[in-house]
């Protein structure tokens, strides 16, 4: 009975192609079970091919894998999985491995794993990214867990990793909840590298007047060169799609109103609970969830400024190559702050959590199959390679020298769409990230000082240990207070 | 024995000034309680006027107050507050309150109230602002818990609170968590405030080159303004303030690392799970992060980019007295989109909680007794009561005026900022929420179009009913699928 070496529970979309993926790779053979056994025996039907080992019960599924047991689930995120687990865990045996492929939050994926521990079992959060077609060929595997369970699983993972450079994309990245955790961070990033994509579309639209086939050519000109990336590839062909029904191009037929699910509030929330300045992310979510808040947006349209033009009635800008060139740079420097914030993330939540993270590796595993996938992440690679506690990615030297390349244009950008009222939340408030970590004395001073003066705070002095209180509301003489 | 109609739990320093504020007015005798028994009676020594009833047991303490019982904890947030409540409930009888001052996070105020709820009792969840002086002379107090408490709570609340324009600041938020979470967000508008004065000071310094004597005498002058408020006053105070022991400015003597304690957080994290923008307590949040961020300023202390002035090498500026007026504007227009932000979260919360709060009444409570008391609050009282439903305050007639006269300084300002190197993220935000909320068209239909693409989430057409899905991998053609 036991033949299978990789068992994938929950045949939905993602699932199912998983499941092939994996029946695709020698060395693999692969059970399938599902709620309802309708799904599990359609898949194995159309697909002959992957000879699937096929259950209709838990019991049945739990006989079809060698031992340890390995299973990967594929349900929905939440009470689902818990459900599942609890299944699972229920006809497994101590040193069998539970894999939980979904979009966990970190902290459920942390309180299942010592739930599991104590049970003798593994459990390994495991993040995937690249979707339904990364799921069939190839995604980016980010799994937590111990390292026991690497053992045993990591083989099976690298056999269906997108390959990049030869290499697997695929890392044990850290124990108990690091896997999804930088699953998180991932989507974060990419939150923050489309409300740039998309601050840079809507420049060069209604600053410079181009019309959106137009701008697809810049895409795709701008993807020979440092941003090569998934995303800049794909903006160019959504751009250049033209509506069959309107002849319209299609991005002008679709409702300005931008969804999310989660991940991208998880990452803003638990970034600012770390004390970690994630403002490319924030501002990504934020202007997703002020183009969805329609009351607000009806409301807050007659208020006075200046109108952005309709892209038909020319540039509000001299020299358009030359803005398209200030965008490019705006947007590289932009993107170095976001990465260099999530970097930051995964740092601290490492030290919080106690994992044990190299940050070099998540680039590398993060340079195929998954949506931001991209050319510069092999320079992030380089630069934890070359320094593996770099306290500060923008502070490589790499990255130095691009953004003191790009700050004269970043700056200029950014006044541009001040003046002309098209707003840039990403790439201003990573401007203003740059400009504050560089700085030398920030006016916090100041809010200290206000701090002491309302509730008595305190504040350290920059020429003597310990903290200081001034006494506002009598002579204002200061004392020592620790 | 029961000669007390109110009772304070906990006697460090804002429970002792509650506990002689509300001794101190007509109609009020004061039970009063801590765990250890020496700080009980060494405040009814000292305070002899208040004629406090001292308890040395909590039975002693239940027995000393007339009924219903009703009493005031004051102690640290967190578990020590869950082991009071505890205590008191089981000596308190049905129809008791108990009200919890302190900071906790509205949602530990819900789970409270619906436990002592279950058992009969009232608990009533009540933001106080103010800091020690407020609590000795007339807080702000935001109370959230049930009709039935507020009946009884509700006299004495309003006799110990702040008074403007002869009205007790102090009303009936809502229910369960809606004081707290009020709370909260009044203190991440604290937040927002104080970053945003922060970016004043800082051009003024280091654009215009003004000395902290010079800006002290601005904010003096701000303060008989359209920015009067308490936090406008006291940075006047605290900028004029020499250090004894070097003669130099405070200002410059205060190490430039800026603390939190926890509400700021609070704030953005559940603003961002609610899914409303609030960009400005959100950098406001992140600039206290990296002020505090050592290692990272340190890496960060060599990247490039224009050095601002040392605030002695003179303006660079043409116009110092226009500058400061346009500065005046700036913070001005910020500060009315941080305000809006935080009332959005209100009604949010809300919608979402079950709460009928009138924004008008929150707004008339702020203007005494907290830190963000400002002439300003009138302004947003009176939107509210002339419009209840209003649903973005920056839209109201007064404030789309204001936001007219100061756009164009407001949007200088922020170009002078990022041409200099100074960082205005609080500024440069809350101008971006403006050019986004009024914008008829956003680039979110950019960022639909591409997680159409790599993800098939769909999108909505401006011309049709349905979710849509282009086919991007074959022949791109659309079919509705909902």
């Amino acid at each position: 009975m036991s033949r299978a070496n990789i068992g994938v529970v929950g045949l939905a979309v993602m699932g199912s192609n998983l499941a092939r993926n994996l029946a695709g790779r020698p060395g693999n053979t692969v059970a399938i079970y599902n709620r309802s056994a309708d799904k599990t025996h359609h898949l194995a039907t159309a697909h002959p091919e992957a000879e699937f080992v096929t259950a209709d019960t838990v019991e049945e599924f739990a006989q079809s894998l060698s031992t340890p047991r390995t299973a990967i689930i594929m349900v929905q995120a939440g009470p689902a999985t818990d459900q599942v687990i609890s299944q699972l865990a229920d006809v497994f045996e101590p040193g069998d491995i539970i894999v939980d492929g979904g979009n966990a939050h970190f902290t459920d994926t942390i309180r299942r794993e010592a739930e599991l521990a104590a049970r003798g079992l593994n459990f390994v959060g495991a993040g995937i990214s690249g979707g339904e077609e990364g799921a069939l060929n190839g995604p980016s595997i980010m799994p937590g867990g111990s390292a026991e369970a690497w053992n045993t699983l990591g083989p099976i993972l690298e056999s269906i990793a997108a390959v990049a450079d030869g290499e697997p994309c695929v890392t044990h990245v850290g124990t108990d909840g690091a896997g999804h955790f930088v699953k998180m961070i991932h989507n974060g990033i990419e939150y923050a590298d489309m409300q740039l994509i998309a601050e840079a579309y809507d420049l060069l639209r209604h600053a410079a007047g181009l019309s959106p086939q137009e701008i697809a050519d810049v895409f795709r000109q701008w993807n020979t060169g440092v941003l090569e990336s998934y995303l800049i590839d794909i903006t160019a062909e959504v751009l250049g799609h033209v509506d069959a029904t309107t002849g319209s191009p299609l991005v002008d037929v679709i409702v300005d109103q931008a969804g999310s699910k989660g991940t991208g509030v998880w990452t803003v929330q638990s970034a600012v609970g770390l004390g970690v300045p994630v403002t490319g992310i924030a501002e990504a979510v934020f202007a997703r969830a002020i183009s969805s808040s329609g009351a607000s947006r009806r409301a807050g349209g007659g208020l006075p400024g200046p109108t952005p033009t309709d892209g038909k009635s020319g540039s509000a800008i001299g020299d358009a190559q030359g803005f398209i060139d200030m965008v490019e740079q705006a947007l590289y420097a932009s993107k170095i702050v976001a990465y260099s914030q999530g970097f930051d993330a995964i740092s601290e939540a490492a030290s919080e959590y106690n994992w044990s993270i190299d940050r070099g590796e998540i680039a590398r595993i993060w340079r195929a199959g998954c949506i931001i996938r991209a050319q510069f992440l092999d320079r992030i690679t380089e630069a934890y390679r070359e320094q593996p506690e770099l306290p500060l990615l923008l502070a490589a030297p790499y990255f130095h020298s691009a953004l003191d390349d790009a700050q004269t244009p970043w700056r200029k950008v950014i006044q541009a769409g001040v003046e002309t009222g098209i707003a840039t939340p990403a790439f201003s408030s990573s401007l203003a990230y740059y400009d504050q970590i560089r700085r030398e004395r920030l006016p916090a001073c100041l809010i200290q000082g206000q701090r002491d003066f309302f509730g008595a705070h305190t504040y350290k002095r920059v020429d003597a240990e310990g903290a200081f209180h001034t006494d506002w509301s009598a002579d204002r003489s200061e004392s020592r207070v620790d």
